[in-house]
């Protein structure tokens, strides 16, 4: 076992250098190198870490120079979406387990050259889900898995965010989300939402995803953001927006679950990853932070849900997941109130420990296909389509693991 | 114009026993006949009516007694969902104008004749969707009409109700949804949520609905209901649902929004019609009652939805549609929170002026055609089914009407 990790970070946009300064507060972290393809960016890592007190890490345009350096444990990569799996594969080839950051696929091949070159190389990826760690959905799954909600029938989630202004400025901010807004219509980011009810459905662990549908709205939210933006008549007065307001994808599962995934980021509306799990005896929902639960207290309000508003509170002394009961003041500030500080455990104790990552190249190729399935379903007016087994059959007898807190299995 | 108006009530299960009672509080409306295939029902029909004060209504197991029955001015027809619209024809037939229940169609056929005989008979039936007439989907439909949402991009609903009780023991209680659960798998109860919206979209006035796909989960809900309860395991020990336990179905519209309706009746919960409209400028939340606008003040909470919780009480006093306003606790009382009172007004009020009533046969037959559609979609493996025009093109210069205090269009 390592008493400390050298990792290097590839792409510093606002994720990447949001989490160098979650990395820089963990003590078994050296960060030796940073990369951007934007020099300024660099520039500012470098400058950021020295003020935190830490060495200077390499600075370097070419994530090459990062993959190739002597001593690099691992490697964090939070680029735009295009290259998350290339890069990934790039590191397991040279012997260096990845964290990849989240975001969808662009074709099935490269889901499944990322499960191969795992299986050729032995060298493991992690997709760094950090709402697999999120408070609600642990404690859900220790609920479900605690048989609070009984047999599970249909999970929902939704990336449910207004985006029109990271969207819009973009450019200016050389944000990856403008070309995709501006060319694609999918399901551009279902992992957030999958990934957790993923983990309570068992999905590559004894279950899977046989298909998925996806329906969408017009696409009128960007256009009408525009429009309401003097300056960004010049660059997107004429802009249309293939990417629709809304989308929704079903997914249905071996053992008869229904999953909807919803995308849902160019309207204006309060965050929520209306993260719902349903069972025969009880359910979760996030919209209101309730639990209800098929017993007679219950019952008798049935028709008035105002008295489930956050009723959920209630549950974290039995069911709080154990990650969570130890979570500091600290690591809630971390970034997006704890997750963030989860997720880099999670990656960092794998590495330490060199045991698999919670969340492996099976989970990413299987969430990330969701994109271009989604992206071919809505090409073709909502026709189911197949979702490949990534595991080739192995999904039957993986099993949980437990063997560490971090492990979501 | 009629001072009072001569009904004659069919089918006096629990819906029909229910509003004969709210037709009772009000003078303009002499209930001249009641009927039910069950002689007990239209025993204590007629028991109910004179214990009101009311004269005792003809009582007949023959609804061909009502429809021929000299001064009766309309009917209500609340059987069970399979004679709704055939007894809706008959009564149109007759040249009598008929207030039919809820409940979705078995088949195009019937929904195409509801349409045909109303064109050549020149006489109406309306559809008596009370949810039309809810206090918070008014106030949307107001709101929306006002522009404070922008342009509306989606619209979602669901009838969101423990129905487990109902369904297992439907056998004693003779009632109609036992069979259908058994047999049929499908949405079988779209108006509740469909009305509502069809109504903010223009649906059928200016706007129409272009095709529905369904998904479902497995059905568990029922069968471990039974297991449950000892007492079923002779009549439905051995049972199979047909009936998902969550069905889904997405509807798309000429204007290109996206509608969404769930049906969710076999598993524990809260009861929500979970409506929701979103549009370019906010949106209305039934789940947590939420309103959120694209204004400043609302953006610096958007990362925590409980500050919106209950906020759509605040939009009340300027937005609370005439009709609610002038509502009493009479009203409220009479059924379903001021509802049943609102949408049996709607009808007497057409029937006394000789107007055409707010929900028409287009409307019915658009909303009831789900139903068998959500059932060829499964049955598809979710693929996009045709909703047909029912007004072959009428729907273009169908105006909203506004020369009553009902109307919804």
């Amino acid at each position: 076992m390592k008493n400390s990790v050298n990792v290097g970070v590839i792409g510093l946009g606002g994720r990447g250098s949001g989490m160098i300064g979650v990395m820089a507060m963990m003590e078994d972290i050296n960060i030796l190198a940073v990369c951007d393809k934007y020099q300024d960016r660099v520039d500012n890592a470098v400058k950021k870490l020295v003020e935190k007190g830490r060495p200077a890490p390499m600075g370097t345009t070419d994530y090459n120079e990062v993959l190739n350096m002597p001593g690099i444990d691992s490697v964090y990569i939070a680029t735009d979406w295009e290259c998350h799996i290339k890069i990934a594969i790039e590191s397991m080839k040279k012997g260096i387990p990845a964290a990849m950051e989240v975001g969808g696929a662009y074709t099935l091949d490269e889901c499944w050259e990322l499960v191969k070159t795992y299986e050729e190389t032995g060298v493991w990826t992690m997709m760094m889900e950090n709402c697999c760690y999120g408070e609600r959905e642990m404690m859900a799954l220790n609920m479900a898995r605690d048989g609070v909600f009984g047999d599970i029938v249909f999970c929902s989630g939704q990336y449910a965010h207004d985006l029109r202004e990271e969207v819009a400025y973009g450019e200016k901010n050389r944000h990856y989300r403008l070309r995709n807004y501006l060319h694609r219509n999918c399901e551009n980011y279902p992992t957030h939402e999958l990934g957790p009810i993923a983990m309570i459905l068992g999905i590559n662990r004894g279950n899977r995803m046989l298909s998925v549908s996806s329906v969408c709205s017009k696409s009128v939210g960007m256009k009408d953001y525009v429009r309401q933006h003097k300056d960004l008549r010049p660059t997107l007065g004429n802009a249309e927006f293939a990417q629709a307001d809304i989308v929704k994808s079903f997914i249905t599962t071996e053992r008869g679950e229904l999953i909807e995934l919803t995308l849902d980021t160019c309207l204006p509306r309060f965050y929520s990853r209306g993260f719902t799990v349903r069972g025969t005896k009880g359910l979760y929902q996030e919209d209101g932070d309730m639990v209800y639960l098929d017993k007679k207290q219950y019952h008798k309000n049935e028709w008035n849900q105002k008295k489930f508003w956050g009723r959920a509170k209630k549950f974290e002394r039995k069911y709080s997941h154990p990650l969570w009961q130890d979570t500091t003041k600290e690591m809630l500030d971390a970034g997006h109130g704890g997750m963030d500080w989860h997720v880099i455990r999670a990656w960092i104790v794998s590495v330490k420990n060199g045991t698999l990552p919670p969340i492996d190249v099976y989970d990413a190729a299987a969430w990330m296909s969701i994109t271009p399935l989604s992206e071919i379903s809505l090409q073709n007016g909502g026709a189911a389509v197949e979702i490949p087994d990534f595991t080739c059959g192995k999904y039957k007898n993986r099993k949980p693991k437990k063997d560490s807190i971090y492990d979501l299995k």
